[in-house]
Formats: C-alpha cells, sequence, structure tokens
C-alpha cells in the first residue's frame, strides 16, 4: 500500500501515513499534539489547519465552520481532511494542544498547569435545516459531551445572544465538569486566578495567569478582622454573638479579599472580570468566617468545625467582586483549628509522600505542626500565641520595614533592620536572636529571668548599662531612643522572656509530641521544613540554642516561605494537586495536643532556654 | 437454639427470632418497614421504639441520642436493641416507612409517591470528645452517606445555629442527591410543592402534598403575557427585541406564578415557604420565557430551542415565592415548539410503554399531537392556531361560565351553557356542535360555504330566520340578543366557519401523517387520547361529522383532562416518573409538519366538512 509523507509547519515534524488517513491521526503520529475536544467528530472547530494539497475535498462539517474565504485560504479541520498525497500542513499555535510546566517557588516544586478553570475557544457550526440541535447542545457537543450544563441560571440565558452575536465563533469557560460561561470570539488567552492565604493577622494573594500559571502579582493587607481582636478567640466570641457579629467578620474578609484582588488587578493591568476562580487556605476560623459559616462548634471542647471537606461556591454569593459567575474555591480543613493552610503547607512540601519522617512547622497567629512518616499523616495546632509575629512583646512587629531581624552581643549590641532603615521594633527571628544571645551573654538565665546590672558585673560595659530598671521592672535595651530616631527605645522585658519561652515551649512541645505520634525521638527527623515569614527570617542556631527547634535539626532545616500560600496556588493552577488536598485532608489524623498525656510535662519541661533535648 | 417472640404494636405483626437479632431485623422479618437511613449505624436516630423488657442494655449510641427521662420510658433505636428474650415493641407512626400509592386523576395511573424533594427528621447524637464529626458531616452521616452537602451556601451558613439550637433534633430537607436545608424539630410532614400548566393561554396550577401527593389545591389565571400578544409569534418578537422585552415577559410569568402559587397557599392553609418545589410544563417558547432564556433560536427556520433538557434552577433566582432555597423543575422540551407540556401528556397517557398504535391530541393554543406505535415516539406541533380556545371566532370564548359547549339543530336550535346562565358565547366543543349541525342541516356546504336564506327554503322557520345578512357578510344566530341577557346575539359568522375549517384540517392533517409516520393509516389507530378542556367537552360524534378525527376512531376516543398538567404533577410526587419523562423526550422524534412531502396537500383535502378519510 502507498504511504504519503506529511509534514507540520511551523515544527518540521513529519510522519508517512496510509491513504484516507486523517490529518489529525497524522499530527498524532508525527508527535503533534492538536487539540480535539470534540472527540474528532467535526464540531468544535478547535483543530484547523492550513493545507494547499494532498488531502480530500472540503466535508460538510468544514463547510459549516469556515467562510467560504477561509476554505479559500485553505482551512480545514484536520479531525475530517484525509491525506491523498504528500502534504504540507500549517499548524496555528491556537491548535496546538500545550503543556504548560510551572516551577513554583519556595518549594521548588515543577507541576504542569492543569486548572480547574479553563477556556476553550470553538468554532461551532451554524444551526441548519439538518442540524436542529438546541444551542446549549451545540456548545456541549463541541466540548466532548463530557462538560455538564450550567449550574447557574444567568449562563443559559446569556447563551443565545452570544452564540448569534458572535456568528457562533466562541470561547466557553469550563470549570471543573460544567460550563461556567460563555464569550464572543476568542478569549481562551485572558484566564486568570487569585491564590489567597487568610491568615489571622495578615492576609497574602497572588494573582495567576491559568493557562501558564505565571504569578502576575502578590500583594498583602493585614487582616481587617483584627478590629474585632487580634487572636481567633476573640472572633470566635464575636461570631457566636449572633448575626450581626457574623456580618460584621464576613464583611471584613469580603472587604481585604475585594482589596487585594483590586490591587492586583491593577498592578498587573488584568480586569477584574477576566478573575473565574479564587484558590483560599486559612485556619479553621478563617475560612468559616469568609463563608459566612458561624464557627459556632470552634468555641468550646470538643472543638470542631461546621464543615470539612473542601467547598466550592459562587464567589459572588459573597460579593467577592471577580467575574460574575466566578467560583470560590476553598481548600479542605483537617479538624479542630487545623485548617486548610496546614493542608497547604503539607501540599507545598509534599508531605503525603515523603520518604521516612518530615517535620513541618508554621508558625503563625497560631503555631501549626505536621508531620508525616512514610505517608502516615498526623496535624496539630500550638497555643504558642501571636508572640513570633511581634504580638504580646512590648516592642514586637512583624517582619516588615523597620524591624530588627538579626541581632548579636558581643563588647556591645550588634542588629540587622529590615529595609535598612531606623529600628522601631523586634520581629520573630529578632526575638528569637535576642533571646538566645542573652542567655549566652548570662543577661538572662536558663530558667528565663532577667539578671539585674550588678549580677552581671563581668560584662562589657556597653552591654551592662543597657539593663535598666524602672516602675514596670526590669528590661534590657537593644536600641538607644537616639538610634531609633524616635523617642522610644526597642527593648526587652522580663515580660517579653516570659512570651517568647511560653511560645517556644509550646512549640517544641508540640514538635516532640507530633514526633512520638510516628514513633520517633525529638532527633529523629529527616527533614524539618519551617514555614511563613518567620520560617524565613530565623536563625537555626539561635532557634536551637533557646530550644524552640530540636538540636539534631540543625542539618535538616528548610525555610519553605509562604508554603500555605503555595498550596493555594497549587490548588488554583492542578486539578491533580487540588484533588491531592482533598486527599491530605482526609487522611491527616488530627490531634488534640492537650488531650495527650503528657502534654502539661512536656510543655513546662520545654520551657528552659537552653539546647533540647537535653543530653541524658 | 432457642428463638423469641418479638411483637410489634399496634400492628400486632410479630416474628419469632435467635437471641441478639437485633431489633430492627426482628421488624424486617414481620414486614414492619421501620426507617433506618443511615443504614442501622445509630445515626439518625429514625428507628426509635418503645420496650419495656426482652433486650439488651442501652448502648452509648442510644445514650447520644435519648435523653435519660426518655431512656426511663423505654425508648430504644430498634438498629442498636438486641432481643434476649420475649418482647413487645411499640411502634411510634413516626418510625414506620410509609408508602403512600397516588391515583392521579384523568388518566387514571395509580403511582408511588417518591418525590425528588423529601424531609427526613433527624435526632443526631450531640458532639463528644470522642466524635468530633464537623457538623455538616453529621448531619449527612446520619442521611446515610448518600446525599451530598448543599449547593446553596445558605444552608450551610444556617446549618451550625440550627443544629444547636434544636439540640441536634431536626428536619433535614433532601432535593434529588443534595441537602437542600435544614429545620429544627420534626417538620417532616410540612412537605409541599405547585405542578404548574403554563399555557400560552391560561395557567392552571396544583398544590400538592408531598408525602402523600394529596392534591389540595387546583387554580388557574390567565397567562398575563397575553397583554403582549395572544399568540406565541408575537411574544417571540417581544423578546427577541432585546433585555427590555425579554424582562417584560419573564416578569409577567413569574407574576401570574407567584399569584397562582399565594392563592393556592391560601386556599389550603399551607404557609408558602413549606412549598420546596415547583415541577412546570408549557410549550418551548412558555419554558424559555420563564426561565428568562431568549428563545431567539424560535423565531426562525429552523426553529430550535435554547434548551432541550429538563433543568432545576432555584426558584428564588426567577422571583418565584416558596422556599428560599425551593427548586423549580421545568420538564424538558423536544424540539421546535414542541416542549415539556407535550411529554407531560405522554407521561400521563404512558404512550411510551402503549402497545399498539397510540395517538395524543392536546388542543390548546397550538394543536400538538404525539403518536406512538410499540415504544416509537413522534410528536409534532400544527398551525391549528386558537379557534377551539374561542380566539379568532366573532363570539368565541374558552369554556368557562357562559358558554355554549353543546348545541343541536332540529326544529330550532337548541344549546347547553356551562354554569347554567345566559349564553355569552362559543367554546371549542359548541363551535365543533355548530359547525357540524349546520352542515347536517344543509346551511353550510362541505366546502364551508354558508347558504343564504332562499337557498335553504326547506329548513324549518326557526332555523330558516337565524341566517341573516348585514354589510359584514351572512351570518347563521345561535342565540338571540334577549335570550343572551344582552345586546349582542351569539352568531357564526361565514368567517368563523374558515376559522373552523382552517384548525380542524390543520389537526386532521397532523393526524394522518403523523399516523403515517409509524406506517398506519388514518384509521389504524388503537386509542385516540384528547386532552385539554377541549378534549374534555367535545362530542366524538360532531368532531368526527366535520373531519377533525378520523371516522374511525369513534369507538376509541378517551378524554383525559388536562393530561399536560397531570404529566406535571407526575414529575412533583415521583422522581421515576421525572425520570421516565426525560426519556421520553429523548426518545420521541420531533416532526416538523411542513416539511413532509404531501403536507399541503394533506391539509387542503382535511379542509372539507365531512368524515374522514373519504371512503374510497
Amino acid at each position: 500500500m502507498a504511504a504519503y509523507t506529511v509534514t507540520f509547519c511551523p515544527s518540521g515534524k513529519s510522519a508517512s501515513v496510509a491513504p484516507e488517513t486523517t490529518v489529525l491521526e497524522a499530527a498524532a503520529a508525527a508527535g503533534v499534539p492538536l487539540h480535539a475536544p470534540c472527540g474528532g467528530q467535526g464540531r468544535c472547530g478547535k483543530c484547523a489547519v492550513q493545507i494547499a494539497a494532498g488531502v480530500d475535498e472540503v466535508s460538510p462539517a468544514e463547510a459549516a465552520v469556515f467562510s467560504s474565504g477561509e476554505l479559500a485560504e485553505g482551512w480545514r479541520l484536520a479531525c475530517q481532511a484525509r491525506v491523498l498525497g504528500d502534504a504540507e500542513v500549517t499548524v496555528p499555535a491556537s491548535s496546538l494542544v500545550a503543556e504548560h510546566r510551572i516551577l513554583v517557588d519556595g518549594v521548588g516544586r515543577e507541576i504542569v498547569a492543569q486548572p480547574n478553570v479553563r477556556k476553550v475557544a470553538l468554532r461551532l457550526p451554524a444551526p441548519t435545516v439538518d442540524d436542529q440541535r438546541a444551542d446549549l447542545d451545540r456548545v456541549l457537543d463541541a466540548l466532548g459531551g463530557e462538560v455538564l450544563p450550567p449550574r447557574h441560571l444567568a449562563v443559559l440565558q446569556s447563551l443565545p445572544e452570544v452564540l448569534r452575536s458572535s456568528e457562533y465563533k466562541v470561547t466557553a469557560v469550563v470549570a471543573g465538569e460544567s460550563l461556567l460561561g460563555l464569550e464572543a470570539g476568542d478569549s481562551s488567552d485572558s484566564a486568570y486566578g487569585m491564590a489567597i492565604d487568610i491568615g489571622t493577622t495578615t492576609v497574602v494573594a497572588y494573582l495567576c495567569h491559568l493557562p501558564t500559571g505565571r504569578v502576575l502579582a502578590v500583594v498583602s493587607e493585614l487582616n481587617p478582622q483584627g478590629q474585632y481582636g487580634e487572636d481567633v478567640i476573640s472572633r470566635l466570641q464575636l461570631a457566636a454573638s449572633g448575626e450581626e457579629g457574623m456580618s460584621r467578620l464576613t464583611g471584613a474578609a469580603a472587604e481585604v479579599v475585594n482589596k487585594l484582588i483590586a490591587r492586583a488587578a491593577r498592578d498587573a493591568g488584568v480586569p477584574a472580570e477576566e478573575i473565574y476562580e479564587v484558590a483560599v487556605v486559612g485556619n479553621t476560623c478563617m475560612t468559616h468566617l469568609l463563608l459566612g459559616v458561624p464557627p459556632l462548634g470552634l468555641g468550646a471542647v470538643p472543638f470542631l468545625p461546621s464543615f470539612r471537606d473542601a467547598r466550592t461556591v459562587r464567589a459572588a454569593d459573597l460579593g467577592i467582586a471577580i467575574n460574575p459567575e466566578g467560583l470560590l474555591f476553598v481548600v479542605p480543613n483537617i479538624g479542630g483549628f487545623v485548617g486548610a493552610d496546614t493542608v497547604g503547607v503539607m501540599l507545598a512540601g509534599e508531605l503525603d509522600r515523603a520518604a521516612g519522617v518530615i517535620l513541618a512547622v508554621d508558625i503563625g497567629t497560631n503555631g501549626e505542626i505536621a508531620v508525616a512518616r512514610d505517608g502516615e499523616l498526623y496535624a496539630c495546632s500550638t497555643a504558642a500565641g501571636p508572640a513570633f509575629e511581634g504580638a504580646r512583646i512590648s516592642c514586637g512587629m512583624r517582619a516588615a520595614a523597620g524591624a530588627i531581624d538579626e541581632l548579636t552581643i558581643d563588647h556591645d549590641v550588634r542588629y540587622h533592620v529590615l529595609g535598612e532603615v531606623a529600628p522601631l521594633g523586634l520581629c520573630g527571628s529578632g526575638l528569637v536572636d535576642a533571646v538566645a544571645e542573652l542567655v549566652k551573654a548570662g543577661v538572662v538565665t536558663e530558667a528565663g529571668r532577667m539578671r539585674r546590672a550588678e549580677e552581671v558585673s563581668d560584662l562589657p560595659e556597653k552591654v551592662k548599662r543597657r539593663l535598666v530598671e524602672n516602675e514596670g521592672g526590669i528590661e534590657f535595651v537593644l536600641a538607644w531612643p537616639g538610634e531609633t530616631d524616635g523617642e522610644r527605645a526597642v527593648c526587652l522585658t522580663a515580660g517579653d522572656i516570659r512570651q517568647a519561652q511560653l511560645a517556644k515551649g509550646a512549640i517544641y512541645a508540640g514538635m516532640t509530641l507530633m514526633l512520638a505520634e510516628v514513633g520517633a525521638g525529638p532527633g529523629e527527623m529527616d527533614r524539618l521544613l519551617l514555614a511563613g515569614a518567620f520560617g524565613n527570617y530565623i536563625r537555626p542556631e539561635s532557634a536551637i540554642a533557646i530550644g524552640l527547634i530540636p538540636a539534631p535539626a540543625h542539618d535538616r532545616v528548610e525555610s519553605v516561605g509562604n508554603a500555605a500560600g503555595v498550596g493555594a496556588r497549587l490548588a488554583l493552577l492542578s486539578v491533580a494537586e487540588r484533588r491531592r488536598a482533598e486527599e491530605i485532608a482526609r487522611r491527616t489524623k488530627h490531634v488534640e495536643l492537650a488531650e495527650l498525656e503528657g502534654f502539661y510535662d512536656q510543655f513546662a519541661d520545654a520551657m528552659i532556654l537552653r539546647p533540647l533535648p537535653a543530653e541524658s
């Protein structure tokens, strides 16, 4: 049997095929991946190519899709045209299936772009006496018959007009398994999404181009719910007080999300109505408040959420200003206060597939800890409190410009300030450094007591005179008023040391108890992932010196940045990662630390300021 | 092995069972159908019974469901209690599964109540340290794990408060596969639905009690879209004129539906928020206008709808005032103008399962005809026009009080008036009688010409003087002004005869062409179903005399009332019937009469006023 050579431009790839082979089959043989969502039935017009000679006559399906001018230019549907001789086929980029690989920063993961929301440009055959399919069926057929009708009536209401005004050249917006919208013309490249990490204190948002996963803008804001209480407990109380309290908290969440969307869209020059999905992580309380679901079960023992699984809702139902049909996806939570943000960290760090023992710690307003041993997963939240975010520390502040983030003491105090400006306060990593250096210098005892100047007479003079006493008690001056360009010094008080001890004790105890859940001792971890801004700036040697993280971890620490936010981006950009997040949430056992035997002893023992575990 | 006798009260049924058998299993053995939606896991509390002795100790699951007072009264869960001796079990009605059979009038069909929306009363175990399931999971688990989470966020938002305020004794509203709502306490008997037939001229609504299928109210109203044109064509034009036109038509549809719901609810003493679903039939144009979907494809050849399959939407999205989470279900359409109403007729008449050749004709503003031959299904709409509903007939009116519905001519004209009042006009069946009697008397020729008085000199005087001539032409007086209690006589004009001929010709031609589709001649039908008000009042002998229905049908005519409305009720009350409606719509081939060869000849031939088919 004769064989013909079909060459595809611009790639130059070719295949030798039998007569009557379709160009679509020839392309597959040549390794040229053409779009064919309708399964080669000539219905969607996605496999349009240009062919001058070597193929059969134009089919009725092609005559319905192309204008006579286009036919004269040699436009054909690859699924319809059959090879009758050697042929050269020009493939436009729009007909190629492009597999975009995305490198996600922080954790260095590479994924294939496979977003839940995708756009497909279609050239539909116009109705004829022989083709009396209903408008909706015409669209769904072209998508290959696997896409369900729109869930929301407005989409169907707009469909007849969009089809006719565009002469049946349209772009279908598909979300999951359903049609989400239909737009006139080819708008397939204009598809954007937001990944948002709603923290108790800070909200961070990423604007992404869905087809490629490119991050176009990163923006953040303080959570305006802070006006109703800096911690989760006070917000839970307001939420339980009735509808008015809930609506204030939910309104504040929508407000900050809208602010971030508007800013990111402006920065990136993207219209907000081209944003089709928002993927959200946050702790259990934050996701409940965003969705307007009163977290009544989180207020008392046994702490239980009102929902656990992932949720997809219309963004407009929450007043979120993206495309009117756009969706909001909330990553599932694990249980108690351990929420979607922890799932995000575990997803980003691939705890579900890691070999050996891997521990991930996300220190924010609460400290969440996850542990994995060869696929066995546990997670808990600690009562660490927001000390490492600067709260409850007299000169504490977040890791922002003006924050002392590194500090050493030898002949005097030396420090580094974020943003290279005059110091305003102390962030988490600066606090850990300061406590570690003060213990090393002997200013603070291992039990956490701050010594008086007369007890440390052998210290360098410049250090010693920083120990000042006033009516409030004793404190150590890190930066004098002259250095700060203000009237106030940056100090560390005896009370601040106590707060740091409580926070680090809770985290250390949590880590050792979680390791015990998988049968490992405090030193037996293969990797320790530190997530969050704190994890990014912290100096492991200081954290080890004060017993915040186990001493044996010194060569196994990895800072993974805002891993919760990375998890939100993964869920936005890949349905496979989204399914994986759901699986992680289902598989992870929620541990209530306070119910574990020995928790209070461990906690008390972990308050001591020295490397842990103590050598036996 | 010992066997114990378990007797169930009040039915007195009993079973002999082995020790350790659960009371639920014993009930099944005795033929006492107990509720067990959670599958006997002790989670839903639906199988509550009272037992004094002969069973084991109370289980933890039961202690969680019942108060100590209830336990003291002997309340147990049948799925938990195990038989340890002879026992007497008292079964409250609420724990019994009642299979309600519903007799649907008109077509005399009996179905099992199996509504899409159902309510299940649940007694949920309250959370404990050992049972930290999320609120939503607690509810879904009790429903047996087969029910999906709510689609609409508001349901989840209200759930935490409903659970706690009711102390976990709630009623779940389930629609299809999803949770539709959660109500405090046991409201399982308060579940209502509406079945609505939206005709071009008249809208009829039935308020039904969903668990039993009982019809509590039947109400009807003129379709207020009539102000924008009495026929479908003028409404299509307004719909195509733009958003304003569409919103007027959709608003008018919602207005009449809301009016009917409010009236039916008031008549039956049912709160509108206890109505959870509306099932709708109507022709393709009417269902599009109700849903706010512009029927742009119906305005020109090839007449095509914008959607074909069944649709379920939130009633609130259309401004329909039932329960805020309530649904509106639209029965699927077949194609072109042949809509959900025809599917309703076919479902009511069981054309999909009938043996032999069965023809169903629904004469409303349009005439729709369906034919079945051993499961092969076809349907068409005719251009009959609304003559038989009284339109375009000079003294025409609907079949309401004051309408002449029966008429004979011998020595004089004698007639019957609906409502036993003075005659106001002529309805469809009166028109058919009048034409038939006038032909028989020789006043009208078989070709449809009205003779002058001098041509019919042998007629009785009282009849002859009814033929009057004026500037408008010749007309026949059916009721003199004195009889009508008014100044106007009820007359039949030469033009009226022409309208009747056109309408009956279209229907007769349609019937014969549809029979031909299944290979049957005009006389070869086993049953002829006449639907609609017209079908209810018509005298078959008159219809045959003027060739409206085939002469051989004389002993095979069945009047089936508002079969379209019956179809809507079947879809409301039974998911099995709803699935069947979808299958009928998919299987039925839509026939475009005007495209059939010989249509115009058949139509012209069928205009003659004599029994048809003509004897050969």
